[in-house]
């Protein structure tokens, strides 16, 4: 596996419009993007710090994954995602190591990434995604 | 504030040794230091991947903040570190614009670094450190 960066980290917030004004006027940080992510029930809110994205989640139902994250453990970081050159190829290569997928295969993420993610029982509790650019 | 880049991502482990394997087996990143911090109660175990270290944390006393989180929130993100030019410049900075201070000025981290902690409950669940090199 040829992990090159973190591609981003994703952060679970109740409000973006909130969270934005930390970032921007206390960290400094641009929002160069905002964007709803239809199946995954979040509004999500770019800022770019050196490699690294900070993507900021909101949940836009109470059917979300992220609004069910804040119930449970409060706002903060919700996953991580490594830059790989092959997505699929990594998938298989961590479940070939034993590690449970939530994706079986790459589909589409935010900002038109192919992405999947690894189950976080199998990762020491990070939720852990790969990304790939088309 | 000029954050340069994420410098590490501090996770909160039960056992480096079991961690280890996972990082360093599955996602094929190598870990380059072992390093015990005294003050803070924690062994801690560095991998780097792009710009930013992962810096896995296993608490060696259960007075640790390491320990404590774990027992609250389970395994997972502990903090996120954002290198800087200035620590205590971007402590003001922030302590200025409202923001609860950890650490009114810099101290001694892990390698050597200078750091700073702002206090999780103004940056929206995340606890946020600062660091520069010396």
């Amino acid at each position: 596996m040829n992990l090159t960066h973190i591609e981003h980290i994703g952060i679970a917030v109740k409000s973006i419009d909130e969270a934005k004004s930390y970032y921007e006027d206390v960290l400094g940080l641009e929002c160069y993007a905002i964007e709803e992510v239809e199946d995954q029930k979040v509004k999500t809110a770019f800022f770019m710090v050196g490699q690294t994205k900070i993507e900021l989640l909101e949940a836009t139902s109470d059917e979300s994954p992220v609004a069910k994250f804040i119930e449970k453990k409060g706002q903060g970081v919700h996953h991580i995602a490594f830059a790989v050159d092959d997505v699929n190829k990594s998938l298989k290569e961590a479940e070939n190591k034993g590690i449970k997928l939530i994706d079986k295969e790459k589909r589409k993420g935010a900002e038109g990434l192919n992405i999947g993610f690894l189950h976080p029982k199998f990762t020491l509790g990070v939720l852990t995604e790969f990304c790939e650019k088309q």
